[in-house]
């Protein structure tokens, strides 16, 4: 089917900048501005002056299409290797279709079969791996030795990953009337060392605040002894975005001295953020997607009296886990 | 909670056309502009050049209120009174608050809670009638010989109404590339008789066509008798926004020869298209919001090869209902 041309697409800077020879139609396949989303109604319940900046009706459902735009776009390798069981591969695999590139997404063997059929569905190849015989990486790195024209793409740490993902940053510091402080959430870095990078460009000043599952906060425990700090395994909160060991060293270097706090936030702030974006702004967020919303909800002092803009990160959700959260 | 102000927030011609003594807080709380929401794998899945127009994140969350805020704009009377127990209730009662009006919404006795509150909340009163023993017309009409200063507004057959909604296609016609057709909802054919208004005055062609239950076929019924069909009971249709018994007079007028054609929908496309939003678009749709991807599923021969856009109407649904819908 021929791709409709959207009036209201507009290209970003960063993820332009470097554009050399770019088809029109993967111009107009760049990464869509985000949708500003105002939730009087939930920033009435929240006491906080609060709007939403959502990036579920990006490409392929999530902000993860930035930077795998611009992974594709800038790498000269005419295949890309990424381990993701989630958005980034999907995004990946959809990037690389663009620009007529071969992707291969190292995938758990036991992964939900939708989000395997959502990489197949962008001719992305699955190579699924047994995660109890042999880690991911490793399979990563035998497979990156079997293809040495590939390129081997991090979903976080990468610099076209951040520079993708700081082309947010720009959109929100254009807005007429940017917001005091942006809050975003944390899993290995990728988004908020990207709006950090953003905001240190912008002319506006705009804070950036990270939103952790408390029971995988490696970042906040990063930031507290002033380095990375690893997660023991994967932890298994449902905001499964965030499921990494650590942040990545490029990020780091940017949320180190960037970041003006992270929120770590329970489980059932997670829940109950998705409920109310649901019922108070008519948003379907995945879990990680609602991380801000939580971070609102679990520290409110640290956002009163600012103008917050809250990313809502990805709106892939299976539907059982999202019927049952919305009922529940 | 003092409200943002929000740096995409237009306001739409036709709405500001009569604008008198208007304060900046009510101009701040004018109707949003719609939002455009590109959704490529829906319409790969469908076979058809779609985009949604998502009124899901209008004020109170549907269309109706371009039509409250554009009543409660021109009527001197300082007293709204409605029958809705729907969304033109609560974006009545939210429009006469911002103009200092009062607004009685008359509702069935066994309406939702959930409803109640929301007129409740935006400082409405409600007048609710035991609809086994006293129609609601007629307690309607018992209110205004009470109340001879009130206005009594129709949620559809109403020339403020309708031009509120007008403003809507007004948007429409003045994206970079507008569409060759827009599809939405018909119950009183208030939106759709708005559609065309706009369609009229509009420099570019767009045809307008109306989705409407099969079970509430009153309209089309009507377009092919040439003259106005009323249902003998409010129909017991999932898309409760279109349980009218028949189409107003005024909307009549414009939809006699403006509407191309009524698409008339099964229930299960209602249902297939609330999923297909919810999984291809991440977008929460109410079942009447889907009915315009309900009529692409039935009848994909009308659509084909024309730009289309769909009018999601709203985003209000119970739940439970919902969850039902995307779980089953």
């Amino acid at each position: 089917m021929q791709r409709m041309s959207d009036p209201s697409i507009a290209v970003p800077d960063a993820v332009i900048s470097s554009v050399r020879n770019v088809s029109p139609d993967q111009i107009a396949d760049s990464p869509r501005p985000t949708t500003i989303v105002e939730a009087p109604r939930l920033g009435a319940h929240l006491g906080i002056d609060v709007f939403l900046a959502t990036e579920t009706f990006q490409r392929t459902g999530s902000f993860k299409f930035r930077a795998a735009y611009n992974v594709a776009l800038n790498v000269p390798n005419p295949h890309v290797i990424a381990a993701s069981s989630g958005n980034f591969g999907q995004a990946m695999a959809y990037a690389c279709k663009l620009f007529g590139k071969r992707c291969t997404v190292v995938m758990p063997a036991n992964s939900a079969k939708v989000k395997v059929d959502a990489v197949l569905s962008h001719g992305g190849r699955v190579d699924l791996v047994d995660t109890t015989k042999v880690k991911r990486a490793t399979r990563v790195a035998q497979l990156a030795a079997e293809h040495p024209d590939a390129y081997v793409a991090s979903a976080y740490d990468d610099p076209f990953v951040i520079a993708g993902n700081s082309s947010l940053g720009d959109e929100l510091g254009r807005l007429a009337a940017p917001p005091d402080v942006v809050v975003a959430p944390i899993g290995g870095g990728g988004l908020t060392s990207g709006l950090i990078q953003a905001a240190r460009r912008s002319t506006s000043t705009m804070a950036v605040i990270a939103a952790e599952p408390l029971i995988a906060n490696d970042a906040a425990r990063s930031l507290r002894e002033g380095h990375i700090v690893s997660n023991e395994t994967e932890p298994q909160t449902i905001a499964d975005g965030t499921r990494t060991l650590s942040v990545g060293k490029h990020n780091w270097e940017l949320l180190e001295d960037g970041l003006e706090t992270i929120v770590e936030v329970p489980e059932d702030a997670i829940r109950e953020a998705v409920r109310l974006l649901f019922f108070l702004a008519n948003l379907k967020a995945e879990p990680t997607g609602a991380l801000g919303v939580a971070a609102l909800l679990t520290s409110p002092e640290t956002f009163r009296d600012r103008r917050v803009c809250c990313v809502i990160t990805g709106g892939n959700v299976d539907a059982a886990v999202y019927a049952g959260i919305i009922a529940g």
